[in-house]
Formats: structure tokens, sequence, C-alpha cells
């Protein structure tokens, strides 16, 4: 409710964060009071979700909570310079949302994934904490919800609606930003070096998983890296849509109790912060009634798991042996292979890879189907939502990080064996196609097979060709071209 | 092989397409000879894919052979060009390629999609059809191979591992800029049509399927439009990564066999043939190796579903009734509903439509996982990926066209149930929230329940506030704010 | 409606089936009057589906109507057998069931799959083809209804909402028993053929694609068997829920407008036409609101694609190379492999049948969200669960086929390769841990590695064991126990 | 390696749990010496993935290890009884693993999802904390791996590759009996009590969202409980293929290093140990190379989760409203609904049982693609399937508690709104039809729909019925049938 003239500021005193107390204290909400313990900032209905939603080991991810501090803040910072909020109110609410942004409050967050499909205990449970941290600061009584108020105040201009979809916003771009995205990029920058590295070794190419014609280490390790540099600009693309954000809607999107502008200055106050390009969503119904910015931003971490689990596959796959496999490639031995066959060295970074990879391609799977479960003017699967997201880039991220750490940087080749490779091969015959027709260097192929023979001298028995044009025609250095871009 | 001087024009007559001959007769490959049936253009190769993949009843979508008429084209004409194949045989391979272009052939196309995974038995096809075709063209013997031969000229500097991948893109393309992409705009603007044209119409909010604050049909409908213009950006954004094409790669990116150049000018020549923006692929391993840009459009797909399956279930719960449901919305009765209850109407074009999103959504499945499963320079799960696109796109588009004819524009609102919901509400009590505060707000609205009477007797009731302050602040016309963008 | 006296049997004469008539004529149903093509036998209602569901090229699987058929055939006979349809009505109705089961009546359903989510359209489209086909038999006006009408004696004592779900699992289980199933056990039956043929063929196992201890090519095979066998039996457990049927459930499960008894009576006439053991669902609420079944169902067939992509993939590494790949199986040359590669052989049916399965993996999603969106009364997502169901069991069935075909049957085994690798792996170190300890036989088979030299070398020379000793200890015979149930 | 004489038994202590020095100490395995924290029991290969694979917060399941403290357990005494493993060795050897199983070293077991395919990491981790443990109450030095060594007597005749998937199988049956089985049971009770105690309430019905014709409270009721019958009888049958056991496969299958027998009678150590019924898996290459019952067990999850959603949804959509929904149901106020608006109560567990429901369905995604990945001797892709099922099994338990606790057992019925729409409806038009015909009746309903008329006065108006014959057949209470078994 708006200010009034008997709100006059109490005394403010920076105590440190952290409640001495032991036992319960009482706290309430629209549906009575509650105990909760002493030593905890939450309120009521905190408390009751966590009786009601005790369900598995999953927690909101503790980004969204660092995510609705900035919410939380900037709210204050609006209203208050807009005069519907008190300074000595806004301030001691923006001391408690930096503390929630810090981190300094992470333990008063306990609720689970599981709870209502829009957020709102997750809201809720800020709204509280940082209300009962603002009445710590000016000396009142916890519990009171006086002098600041958790929906009064703290959720001035607010609904869960609108903010907790603006909190999954900044938490995802916050992830993407801070983490996943400079660690695909460290990963193919260092595979882009690679492939420059190695773009002189002729190797054999393998189509259908069988033998072909020749191509360079390098041109093999170009086209992971072109698959990562194109995996990050979609993220990045995926990223522009989180960028607008859902705050000023309020309850159902038209913004009811919120003044005229709350939506774009809140919106500008995020960025100011956090130097991000925020702006508020030009629709409210679809930013509340659907989470496709969401969906559309998973994809594009699904799709750098397909690209992940394709590379992480090849690496394993060439690196399989050391005598029985292709063992073209020589990857670090981090740890004993088994625990029964000794000296065993497995691909285990790559297998850690594929199974992220996996994961990431299920939680694809119920971010869409919850992104398709809005009714009117909500979609109240947020929680699942976010938490998937949260989930998919970290590990992304993280696996990325550890694979370029103790898989690819130390990655070597297996020179030998990827010459000898190139010298037995069949394939070198294409390069006689264009010479002799596709049916005539065919029957050669196979004749070297059938007799084991090699190439040369089963295109020279062919009559075909002689020796000498097999020698001018028949070179793995010139069938591989130049660069990346084909012919 | 290149062409040489004895290679002399025979003569060309403008025969129409079409074999009499009955019997069968026989064509060859490098495995040896097969007996065709007579009255079909196909060759050896297609032949032994009939006897050994017929799975099922999926064809390879015709649009695929459609555009793999325009690579053979663009092929022939750029290596006519170069004076690699002679103008005569140019001509006649054009002529077949125009014919497929525009379907007078596609009964010559029979395989299926469960074949090798580079497509290589669909490219065969074609450079079969398209040898035999031109090969009647110039009077020739069909299958003699000669004077134009499906891998010495049809497929005159190609291999399926490039030239497959590219018609896929163009297959893509074509569909989602000639069907796709208008049909979506089309719903769209229909639909923004009517959020405009109902704007004024004050309804009740619904969150978490419970009556919540008001907002406009227009509002509600604003966000429907504001979905779907977000999903066609996104498609188009999707789009552009299906510009690159992998031809000029041949057989693993290399190049090898294909002139230099040869990439560039292809592609120049389909986006000549086309008007399409076409591009060579920067990297030529990625665009065999992976089908990373197939991925990425066909969960573009995946969220146009995910929105429409949001649209579509708020329509039909919307329209439920028509007496025991909420019966706000009124659709067209295109059919007697039941086969026993008479007098039934049900939503049939929306649970279309939704079937429709859960299809896609289970065929984003399997591309993301066909398109994880490539291996060194080829993902051989090519004819599973473009077959899913293909079917999405196409049922999305079809399905969006008649939700839109039979559905979304004979739909009418049932302006009497929705004033009467406005009336009974009450969660309208949230405008007095900021006057009176969120705990006195809620008791009234709980006591209006318990007790039946309307929220206005409640509040009045209540002590909080007179009857004039109530309807000074109650107004549910003064509750839905002004326009999409919230407060 | 009741046979009431007047119902006097009009003449039968066995017309064949056909209609020469050309132009339209009128038929009708509760909207209105509809033309229809006159050489149709369809109705009304089928005609407006027509019209307003042509999406795409996805038609109800004709599979559906066929066991529609047995539907109608089995309520005729009971109804007849009650005294509630005069025996002469039964006699036609049987006989238009008959055609529709034998096949006859396939160009009369012409319907798609995306249409109403109940099925009824289907299921009208059925009542109208049998309604018209019967009074073509008695001599009547097609499009009078009379004297047998599409919903008073066709559908007596039906819904669409107990019926369609009927011919659902009818078709299912007829898929199942007739090609499916047998298909599979015939694929099981050869692995299990290979597995004893090749029971003493030593050769290197490969755990993390790396080398591993040795075990037969027998008991890799064996292994495969059993993973084929579990799945015959999940699919046969499966197919217990799918004998319990919907029908005498009617509009919502109660039964109204049909008979008592109805239910049981039906179900043991459809169990006495097929041989199968249906019986009727002990609740119908579950039946008509949930497809739980058939979600099951669709469980067991993506647990059979899950095993054969493990096969496939396995046959396909197995056999990669021939020179630069693991080589050790020898797969039917079936095609040539390659447009532009000569004399490439590829493994074209695992390819395939990989793509089966992920196929079959992405309708399993599809399936399964469609599962969960019924509501209240009914489950109104029929149409594409059955569309999946049929699809995935039919490409399962002929793939297995083709697979056993061209793939399985011809596949030998590369003995001189098999025996290289064995004498070559550095792993048979491991039958030297118990003798030695775990850590010293790990340091020989990294020093043998180090080296390049024999395991055997670098065991003598590592003075932990004599050359006496190590050849008493290390003989792959010896370590590859005694059949499929290891220690 | 084989006990030998100079093997004497070390002086035994019953020290209790917990290590209290501080700082590190150097543990040794086959690549070399690593650092652990004094106050931990873990060893080298722990220490070294802790490193390498700190991704993300997803730890392997605790579940896990307790599950292998069985194995371990088992082994000892196995090994023991047959002489091989000195009895002062198993007597420590069980006593650590008996702390392990009973949750006592918990803290012990750091390691990630995310590490080898194998879950050797997990397995030597056990190893090691047991080995340690063991030392420790033998009065020896930790990291000596004397006279208890991980390898050479915890694993004794193990490999991580047929100790790990024994270990899932033994986790994932716990958590079936012990959580899952029991909670599903009570929600499927409670349904079926509601079912009972509704009986005779009648009420309108719905299909396709629209008025239909009437049924019971209790019908409606009886199909949800037998949905969870279903589904709890397909997780018992799925829990059988969890009973056979890969332990005594060793590394690939053969049982190589353990002794004769050693499978069978260490699964019956592990049914004596925990009452269940575990046989040794008949083959155990398809035991090491797929993870088929996994994936068929977690597909019975999926299945639950699937008919979990369609019940939670039903309840949503009956208990909205108040005022403008369907407001069938009256479900308990566990929270405030809404921070912005007062007095609204949601149905905040549905949403958290249909959020799940998502979860479980994208898991479920995962895990058949991670069963698809195996390869030759092994499927590389456990941790990611193990964590996956007790995460699904985890939540459905709590959340089916939850729902049962919070919402089933305080739902309540609105009788008096319940009543309104039967009286209301027009769909009791439907007994009128075998009077009067499908026509006929069709037109009353609509002529009521039209005029705003009830059906009775719409009746008697279209002359079909006398208001007499009306009354004779249109009376819900008749319409309702018998019970859940139609008609």
């Amino acid at each position: 409710m708006a200010e009034t003239a008997e709100d006059q500021p109490p005394s403010y005193t920076d105590v440190p964060v952290g409640l001495a107390a032991t036992g319960t204290r009482s706290e309430f909400d629209s549906l009575g009071a509650v105990d909760v313990p002493s030593d905890r900032y939450w309120g009521a209905q905190t408390q009751r979700s966590l009786l009601h939603f005790s369900i598995g080991n999953d927690h909101m991810p503790i980004e969204v909570y660092r995510a609705y501090g900035l919410v939380k803040k900037a709210c204050a910072l609006v209203n208050e310079r807009a005069g519907r909020l008190a300074d000595w109110r806004s301030k001691v609410i923006v001391q408690a949302a930096d503390e929630a942004i810090a981190g300094a409050l992470d333990g008063e967050f306990p609720l689970f994934v599981w709870q209502t499909g829009s957020g709102t205990q997750s809201n809720m449970n800020v709204n509280e904490v940082l209300s009962n941290r603002a009445i710590q600061l000016l000396g009142g009584e916890l519990g009171t919800q006086r002098p600041v108020g958790p929906n009064d105040h703290v959720n001035m201009g607010q609904s869960s609606n609108d903010t907790f979809p603006t909190a999954m916003h900044i938490a995802a771009v916050t992830e993407l930003d801070d983490r996943l995205i400079p660690k695909v990029q460290a990963l193919q920058q260092e595979i882009a070096a690679k492939a420059a590295r190695w773009s002189d070794v002729v190797k054999i190419g393998r189509t259908h998983l069988e033998d072909a014609v020749p191509l360079t280490v390098g041109q093999e390790w170009s086209g992971y890296a072109a698959q990562l540099a194109a995996c990050i600009g979609d993220l990045l693309h995926a990223r522009e849509g989180l960028l607008e954000l859902a705050v000023g809607g309020t309850a159902v999107g038209t913004g009811l109790n919120a003044p005229a502008g709350f939506s774009v200055d809140v919106a500008a106050e995020l960025a100011e912060l956090t130097g991000v390009a925020y702006v508020t969503a030009p629709n409210k119904f679809a930013a509340l009634g659907s989470l496709d910015p969401m969906v559309r931003a998973h994809a594009a971490l699904r799709g750098l798991a397909v690209a992940l689990m394709k590379i992480a596959n090849d690496m394993r796959w060439l690196a399989s042996g050391p005598r029985c496999g292709f063992g073209e490639l020589l990857l670090p031995a981090n740890e004993p292979g088994s625990s029964i066959m000794p000296g065993k060295v497995n691909p285990t970074q790559c297998e850690a890879l594929v199974m992220i990879a996996i994961q990431v391609m299920g939680n694809d799977t119920a971010v869409s189907i919850a992104g398709s479960q809005g009714n009117f003017e909500l979609n109240a699967m947020r929680p699942v939502i976010i938490n998937n997201f949260l989930h998919s880039a970290r590990i992304l991220g993280d696996g990325c990080e550890k694979f370029l750490d103790y898989s690819v940087r130390g990655t070597t080749l297996n020179t030998e064996r990827i010459e000898k490779y190139v010298a037995e091969s069949l394939m070198l015959v294409t390069s006689l196609s264009p010479v002799i027709g596709y049916q005539n260097a065919a029957h050669i192929a196979e004749d070297a097979l059938a007799n084991g023979t090699t190439l040369r001298e089963a295109a020279v028995a062919s009559g075909h060709v002689t020796a000498e044009q097999f020698d001018a025609n028949v070179n793995a250095l010139k069938m591989v071209g130049d660069g990346p871009g084909g012919a």
C-alpha cells in the first residue's frame, strides 16, 4: 500500500547477516500463523512449502535466487525513485538484496523444485527473507512484517507471475555468460588450434565407418571447430530472446497494481545493474502465458549437446585400441582404467561428455513438454523448466571444461598408425575414377581386397593404367584438397 | 571421366516422358546386372534397394527428389560451362532434371526412407533416372549407361555425401518458404486481427486455472499473436543455417574429384535457379560429418509446435461446455461431434493441432538423436532426419491452415458468459490491495467465497472500505491496463 | 432405435463390392446434406472430415479399419442374437464388415490421422461405408440411411469412445502377432544359431571401445540373442494389456444405450472371431479416459529398438574397414556403397535398422506425451497414438526381416583378423593378476605398450614370472570361461 | 592374488568410524602416488576422479553405494567360505561393508555422476574406502593397501563391469520396494476409497472437454484407481527383470578371474542378505553389454508418470474456479496462492505432480538413448542411467506421498455445483436416441442450446416425445449404469 506520513524511518544499524536465536518464532500469512526456526529469515509461506513439498533432492537452483535479488533490488530502486517506497525502506531492501546477490543468504532459500508451478513459493521465500533481513537492519521484530512487509514493500508492484520468469531469464543469461559460453569458446579455440597444427597430417577418411578417401587430421578437426562455432552462434541468438523481461506484467500481464512505466524502468535498472542489454518484453501476455524463449534457449543447449556427442564419440573411437582398434589418437591417461584389467586406459572424459549430452537431450524433452503446457494467462511449469535449463547449461559448461583440460588438450597423434592406414587403404582408387571410369576403378579395389594386394598392384594388373599413371594420379597428399571449404 | 574427342553428340529428339515397354530390361552396376521393369527409368542400384529395403510405408519424400533435380541441373550447368561436360550431354541432363523438378518423374523415385544412411541409394536413383531419361532423349539404349552415364556424367564432380545434404537443405528451405511460413503467417495475422477486434472486451483472467484479475480478450489473443510472431522469427533464423550447402565437398569434404571452385559455382547456380540466397558451406567437414543445421531447424519447428499446443489448448478449454465448461468462445461446428451423443460439437481442429504438435515433439527427439550419431566424415542418419523434418513441417503447415480456416476464423465470443464471469469473480479484490493492504484484501475475498456473497458486499462488511471507495477502486475496466506491454 | 414391426426385410442380392455411378450423390448427417462422390460408399461425415482435415500425407492406418470391421461384425452378431437387430440387417452388416476385414473396402477409408482425437470420424467412416454397402446389398438407395443406418444400426450400442480404442487394441495385437513378433523371433533364432556355430572362436573383448580380455564370438552373439529373447518376452507381456477391450463403455464408460452384458458378449465374440483371448476391460473409465496399455505396449517396442540399436551398431563397427577398421565381421555386399568411391561396401542394413530404432524412440516420446493428455472421460489423442504404434511396429518388424535376410544371415567371420587381435592384445595380462598382483600386471602391460613388445616378452623382462609361468597362465583359450553364464 | 601362508592375521580393534588426522596422506594406484585428505578413507583413484570430473552438482546417488556395500559383503562372504579370502580379512571387509550399507560411510563417496561410463571410479571408491577402513580396524597404515587391498581383496573375483550393474539393480529394487511402490499403493488405496465413497454422486461427464452424458464421481475416480493399479502391476513386472544380477561376469562376461560358481553363490548370498529373490543373470554378455532391464524399468516409471499426469490434470481442472471454472472439486488450501492476488488458492500439489511427470518423461528419453549406446562387451552409459532411474523413482514416490497427504486426502465435492451441471446439461438427450433416433435427438439438443431452454422444454416442443415420455426416459440417475464395467 502507498507510503503514508506515519511511516517514520526507524533507526538503521548495519547488523551482519545471521540470526543467533534458537527455537522457533511465529510468522504469519493470509492463512494464519506458522512457527519457523528462529535462526532463519524465512517466513510462513516458505515454512508451509517446506512441509508440503519436500520431494526428492531437487532444490530450486541458487542461481534463481541470486537473480531474484537483482529483481527485488531493481524494483525497490525504481519504486523509491518514483516516491512510492520510502528511501529508508528502499535502502534496507537493497542491502538485503545485495546480500542475496552476493550469496550471503544462500542458506535461506531451501525450497524444492517441485512446488507451485508459478514459482510463487520461491518468490515469497525471497520476499520473506528480504523483509525479515530488512526488519533486522531497522531493529524491528522479525515476523511482524513491519516496518518492511514481504508483500507490501519487497513485492511492491510485482507478482510472482511476472518476477519469476524475469528471474529465470536473468539466471539463464548469467549462466550462459559467466560459465557456458566462455567454456565452449575455450574448447572451440583449442580444437581450432589443433586443427591448424595438424593441417598437414594426411589420414584416411571414413564414411559409414568404412575406409574412404583421405583428408588431413586438421581438416577433420576443423569440422569439429566449425560445429562448435556454429553452436556458440546459436547460443548467442537464443540468448537474445532471454533479454526480454516479463516484470511489469504483474498478475496476468496487464500490469495491474504496478505504476505506469514500471516495466520499462525496471528492465532499464536491471540492464544498468548487470551491464546486460535487458529490455521489457513487448507482449506481457506471451511473457507470462508461455515460456517459449526458454524452450528455444534449451534447444540451443540441445544443439550443443548433439555436436559434442559427435566430437566425443569420434575421439573415443579414433583412440580405441591400443592394439585392436582404430588407434589414431592418444588420449591422456588420467586414471587407471579397470579394476580388474591392469594397464587399461579408457576414454573416460569422452564417456562423461557423451552422458552429459544424453542428459541434456532428455532434459530437452522435459523442457519442451513443459513449455507446451501453459494455460490461459500462466504457464505453470516454470520450476521444472528453469531447473532443467540450469542443469543442462551447467553440466555442459563444466563438461566442456574438463573435456578440454583432461582430454582434448593432451591428445596427441599416433602418426605411425595414421600413416599405416593411408598406405594400406584401397579407397585411394577414387582418384583413378575420373581417369578410367567409375566401374573400372571399382573392380580394381575389389581385386586388391580379394587378393590381399596393394591397390597399385591391382591397378597395374587390371591393364587400365600403367604403374607410372598410377603413381601420377594416386597420391594421398594430392587428394586432400586445400583447407576446409572443399572443391 | 573427362570428355574425349570420340564423344560425338548423338541426335536429340524431344520424346515425352514415359516408357511404353513391358517386361524387364537389364541394368548394371559395379556388382553386376539386374533386371528392372521396362517401363521404369531407374537402374540397377534402385532395383537392388527396392529389394533390400522394402520396409514399412515410408518413402523418401518426393520433395527430396525435386530438390535433387535442382542439384543435378546446377552441377550439369557448371560442368558444362567449365568445359568438363559436353553441351549436348548437359542439355539432356538439364532437361531431365527440369522434369524431375516439375514433378513429371515423381513416379520414378520409389525408394524407402530406411536405406543407406548417406542417402546414396536415392542419389543413385536420381542419377539412374536422369541418365536413362537423357539416353532416351538422345535415342540411345536404356541400361547401357551410354552416352550419358549415371556416375560419370549425371553425378560428375559429386558424391552422395555432399549432394544428399544439399538436397536436404533445399527441400527443407522450399518447404519452409512455400508452405510452412506463409501458413503460419496467415494464422498469426488472423489472430492478431482478432486481438485488435476484441481489444475492448473485458474478461476474467485465469492463472493456475483459477480465477484471476481481468484482462481483455484482445490482450489474451495478442499473446498468441506474439508467440507466433516469435516462432516465425525463429524459423527464419534457423532457415539461415540451411542456406549453406555441402555440395563441392564430395566424398569426405576435401572436394576430391571435383574441380576447384565447384562448390562456390554450384551454390551460386542454385541461388540463381531458385532465387534463394544459397552459399557454399564454409566448412565441408562439418557439413558432411554433422547435420547440425537440420537439428537446429527442427528445433524451430518444435518451438512452433510448443506455441501452437498452448494456443489450441486455450481455445478448446475456453470453448468447453456448452453449459458445464468455460464457454467463453464459440468454435465453428464443422461436423457432428459424437456418434452416440446427439448435438455434441467438439473442438476437433484444436485436437488435431495438439496431436500434430505432439508428433512434432516426438519427431524432434528422433532428429536430435539422429543428429548426434555421426561418425568421422559422415553422419549416416540423413534419411531419418529429412523425413522427420519434412513430415513435421508439412503437418504443421497444413495443420495451421486448417486450424485457421475451420476454427480460428469462425470463432466468436460468448459475451454473455464472459461478462457473467467478470461480474462474479472475486479476484477483482486485487485492486483493493494497494489501498487496504494484501492481508485485508485476502480476507474479504475469503469471506465472499465462504458466504456466497459479492465482493462488494464482503468488502463493505469488512469495514475496510466504504461502498463508495469500493466502487471507485474496483472496476474491471480500469484493471486491464493499456495494450500488451503491461505496466 | 429398437427394431419395430414395420422393419420388414427387403430382398437381398449379393452384388459385388463397387459403385459404378459417376458424379455425386447427397448424403446427410445431423448438420445437413453433403455431396459425396457417387462411386464411394462413404457418407456425409467422412466427406466433411476430408474437407476439414486434409493435413499432410498421414492417413489413418488401414489396419485400424480392418480391426474396426471385426468390431462392427461382433456387435452386429451380439445385437442380433439378443433380438435387438433384425437378422436380415445383421446379415448385411456382417457381410460388409467381412469385406472390410478382408481389405475389399480399403479404398473407402480415406481419412487422415489428424482429425478428431476420439477417432469419431473414422468410426463414422466405417459406419457410413458399412451402412451404404448394406443398403446396396438390400437394393436400397444410398444416402437414405435406410433400411440400414450408420448410427442406428451399424453403430448400435456403440460409441466412438469405446469402439475406437477397441479397434486400436485389435489392430495393435494383430500387428504384433502377425508381423512383428514372428519377425523378431526369426532374427533371434538366426542370431542364436550363429552364437552356437561360433561358440569356439576366441576373439578379443572390448570395453570402453578399448581392448579387453577375450571371449568367444559365440558368447558375444549369445548376448544379442539374450537381449532379443527378453524383448520378445516384454512384447508378450505388453500384449496382455491390449487384450482388454473398451467396447461396452459407450460414450463415457457407463455403457449408456448399450444393453446389459454387451461388453462381455462383444469381447467374447471378438475372441471367437479372432482366436485371440480378448476380454472386456474391467474398468471402462480407465479404458476410455486413458490409453495406458498402448503407452506400455509402445514402451516394449522402444525396448526392442534400444536392443536392436546396440546389435546393429556392434555389427557395423565390427565390420568396419576393410583395412582401417575393426574388420572382424564380413557383411554381405548387397549394393555398391558409394557413388564416388568405387569398391566401397557399406553396412547399409545396420544403418537402416539404427535409423528405425531412432524413429521408434522418437515415436515413443510422442506416444508418451499423447498418453498423458487425457481429460476427464476421454483421452482425445488416440489417432496420434495408434498411428505411431503401428508405424513403429511395422518398421521394426520389416526392419528385422531385412536385417536378417540381407545382413545377419550372410555375415561371416574374418578369422584371420580375429586371431591377429587376440595374439597382439595386451589385456591377456589380466590372467596374471591373481598370480602376481594387479599392480605388477599393470606395469607389464604398460611396458609392452611403451616398448612395442609382446606381453610375454614384457612379462619375462619384468622378473615377476618365468616364460613357463607365463605360458601356463596366459592362454586365451582358457580365459573365455564356459558358455554365457560367467563364472 | 591367492592367500598364502605368510598372510598372518593382524590384531583387530573395533575402532569407531572416523579419521582424526589432518593434512594429507599419500595413496597410490597403478599410475602412481596421489595426496588425499587425511580425514578421508578414500584413495588415489577417488582423488583423481574428484579432480578430473567435478562437473555440476550431480553426485552418484548414495543409494548406489549402499547397494555396493551389499555386493562387497556378499563377495567377501562367498570368497571366505571358499577359502579364497582369509577369515580375518573377510571379517573386516564385511564390517566396513555393513557400515557402508548402514550409511555410516556416506560422506566417503563424493564422486560425480559424470565419470567413466562403467562406474569404475565409484567401484574403486568403494574398494578404497572399505580397504582403508579394514586396514584401520586391523591397526594397519592407511594408504599401504596392506593387509587389505582395494583390488586384491575387496574387489576379489570382481570387476566394475559386473558389480556396478549389480549395484544398480539392487539400488533400483530397493527404491521400488522401500519407497515408490508403497507410496503409489497408498495413493491408489485412498483414490479407490474415495471412488467407493462417491459411488452414488451423479455428475456430468465430459469428453473432448465438452459436456457429455452423466456418470458418478465414484466411477470417474474408479478409473484413476484402475490406472494406478495397472501401473503398480507394471512396476512389479519390470522389477522382475532387475532381480537378475551381473556379478560373476567380471570384465567382459566370461567370468575371468572369478572362481567357478561365483555368480550363483554371490546372487544367493545377496538374496539371503536382503530377502529379495535375486538370481544370477543367465547371460552375462547381455548383462554387461546392455542395460535393457533398466530401460524397461524406467519405462514402467514413465507409465506411472503418464497416468499421474492425467489424474493430476483432471483434479486441477475439476477444481478450477472458484467462480469462473469447473468448480466440482474443492482441494485443500495449503498455502496462499498468489503474492499479488489476495484470497487465491491454487492446485499446487497437482502442478508439482505434473512437473514431476514431465521430468520423468524427459528422464525416460535420456535413459532410452543411453540404453541404446552400448558397444561390444560394455554399455558405458551406466551412471546416467542409474542416476535418472533413482531420480525418477524418488520424485515420483515423494510426489505421490505429498499429493496424497496434501491434496487427494482432503479433497471434497462441491455437490451444489455438480448437481447444477447435471440439471443444465443437454447431453442427457442421448438417452432419447434409442427411442426417437439419433437425428431427432440431435435436433432437440441444438434447439435447446439455441433457445436457451431446458432439454425437456425443447423435447416436448419437438413433438417427438411427450413430457411423460421424456421424464420416463431422461433420468441422470438411470444413465450411469452400474459400477466400473460399462454395459
